[in-house]
């Protein structure tokens, strides 16, 4: 997909939807940079539960929430099994309010223009601008360059190949969804569906950090419980998902540790959210 | 209906014309003024037939082709029989190339934005801009002050008693669409419809200068003929027509004059443009 493809789409995400098509355009040609990417009708977690934001910048994590007047959003209705939904806790929201004037609309937007301007200069001099790259966002060899993996990042890739080759397991392909770490001792890589499946039904919180794993098949359930009661590692985990476009996307959502407290046959296996962050192993490849 | 809603409505008009959509509303914000009219998907008249453009600023008689490769344009199958559809023999073409790079699509517009903003310097500069007004485009007032109607500005009236009332009828209401004009020695004022109807099959000529009038009941035909070919009136010709977002619409067509050499029994009464300028008399009102 070239750049052109992908803004050209994110922009039809807003078909029909003729305020959010007017102020998300007015903002990305106002800006006037292909540097920046911008992701419409993204689902995150809040606190309060899920909640769509209508134009997402990831390089600023900032979200913009246009008001309708008496246009209520439908949310959870919407949210499909493998719908992408990330965290934010630190993400800002800049709010558009539709008002009756355009002139009041166009002040709001140029104001939050010249803020988004501001911030981008900030990170430039700083030396955190990170330009826009297709090639390189889902590029296991761009994370390796940078040395680590850091869920405020919202970091994903496209398959499950290239999030283990990024972590040094160096495959040509793989088949399943469960791999022992061949550099990190006692970890184990996860890519599991957080929806009820043939096999499993495994769910996580919606603040991201509680995962309740259960096998499904009765006769198999009391030795895989015993298992990996019995015999913890650490899971580095890439949950399933699909992105705002219809592509497959595994992002990384952190190191989990089983909590054998909590953990039981009724209620399943627990895994708690240890780290947010994971240092790559560069020369270990 | 306000600024915001004609905006938002003829972007609207781009909805799954996503290339479209997309080169619209970058030039329309980048060009960043509120005092622009743009209109989208509008029909003109060319010698070699009916043309649909992408967008149109009528201010500056500017119309903007986006030409995407594989996209073949629907043009007389689309046009409804009171589609609105303008003359543009001295209006400019300018055209945007949709490539594969985003920049190049970027710097086409810049180059374009460039030169509207020009066009609109040299038309302040010279007097001769009109902001656009909601509260006078079709306004018949605003005529009134301006001294006359002229095909080349393409101006328009919602209602046949506003362009009556521009040309000094002074009505407070009418119901019909054939008017003698107390102003204008021996002219009327005509309100045709250019498709076949109950009453009448009437046409005009795609380059605007012949219309071609039909009675269409057999038994008032020969009647109505020798009417009007022996009390001959000059024309002042408002065809009804329906705009790009649904309202209606009479359009100054010019003043006609009947063609007695042409006319026959056969083919009707044949009317050809003599004037495309009418001067509005102020103070015989």
């Amino acid at each position: 997909m070239t750049k052109r493809d992908y803004i050209i789409r994110q922009i039809a995400k807003t078909n029909k939807k003729n305020y959010e098509n007017y102020v998300v355009t007015r903002i990305y040609h106002l800006l006037n940079r292909t540097d920046i990417k911008f992701i419409t009708q993204q689902y995150v977690n809040r606190p309060e539960g899920h909640a769509l934001t209508d134009m997402y910048l990831p390089q600023i994590q900032l979200h913009i929430e246009i008001d309708e007047p008496f246009h209520k959003k439908q949310i959870e209705s919407d949210i499909d099994r493998e719908t992408d939904i990330i965290q934010a806790t630190e993400h800002h929201i800049s709010r558009i309010k539709i008002t009756e004037d355009l002139d009041s609309i166009n002040n709001q937007i140029a104001d939050l223009v010249k803020k988004i301007r501001t911030k981008i200069k900030s990170l430039e001099k700083s030396g955190q601008w990170e330009s826009w790259n297709l090639d390189k966002e889902f590029n296991p060899n761009h994370y390796r360059e940078k040395g680590y993996l850091d869920v405020q990042e919202n970091p994903a890739f496209r398959k499950i190949v290239d999030a283990c080759n990024c972590l040094g397991q160096n495959y040509k392909a793989v088949q399943q969804a469960w791999f022992k770490s061949k550099i990190y001792p006692n970890h184990n890589l996860w890519f599991p569906k957080f929806y009820e499946n043939e096999d499993w039904d495994n769910r996580i919180s919606k603040d991201g950090t509680v995962i309740t794993e259960k096998c499904k098949n009765p006769e198999k359930y009391d030795a895989w419980f015993k298992g990996v009661t019995s015999n913890l590692v650490k899971r580095i985990t890439f949950p399933r998902s699909v992105d705002n476009l219809g592509f497959r996307l595994y992002r990384f959502a952190g190191i989990f540790e089983t909590d054998l407290e909590l953990s039981s046959i009724e209620n399943g296996v627990i895994h708690r959210l240890k780290e947010t962050r994971i240092e790559i192993k560069k020369d270990d490849r």
